[in-house]
């Protein structure tokens, strides 16, 4: 089985954290044929973290994992945080596959996404 | 003349700035017959701040300016910061039109997005 983790910072306002519960279920949406499950992880602030994360797919029969920074440039986070927390994992389960997308803001198309974005009617 | 202004956090690392201009150089040649000029600006820890960005395009004759937040999530950022320092603006020069739109992350293309980043091969 595959899946999908995605990786957001996590955030003291739990209404941030639900939006991400609530693209998670919209990627899952859209996922078929692709990955058999859909999950998030938060870096801090938020349940489950990355290893939680890792481990509850593991758990469930998973055996190549893919982690997807939900960031939208590289700061330490992206670049030491989550790698070391896969490392973790990594070294408990030698044998699933686990690895790591470029973030999000790397996208092809965000640029295009951007002025799609920009043309919405906006709040003020 | 009509410009966006692509606002995003600001680092503290020098690289993660310099992405956010370059993105910015992407989406201008991406913009003909839509925007006049698109330029960057930054909350905290880069320049210009939002009011000098916003300063330096009603300076160089733009009247209408749409603000595009470069966040995933509605923090604290987002929801007051951003619009504070639209409305300081608004009050210096009440002639020019200053719009804001919704931040990046509500985007209708984010799952989609997402879902073919998570396609590229990874880093680690």
């Amino acid at each position: 089985m595959k899946a999908l983790l995605i990786v957001a910072h996590g955030s003291r306002r739990e209404a941030s954290n639900e939006e991400i519960r609530e693209l998670t279920r919209s990627v899952a949406g859209r996922a078929a044929g692709r990955y058999d499950q859909v999950s998030c992880a938060f870096l801090e602030l938020a349940d489950p973290n990355i290893p939680d994360g890792l481990r509850q797919l593991i758990q469930a029969g998973v055996g190549e994992i893919t982690v997807m920074p939900y960031f939208l440039s590289a700061g330490r986070h992206v670049a030491e945080d989550i790698p070391g927390e896969i490392d973790l994992v990594r070294g408990e389960f030698p044998d699933v596959e686990i690895g790591l997308a470029p973030y999000l803001g790397l996208a092809a198309g965000v640029p295009d996404l951007l002025l799609q974005q920009a043309a919405v009617p906006g709040i003020m």
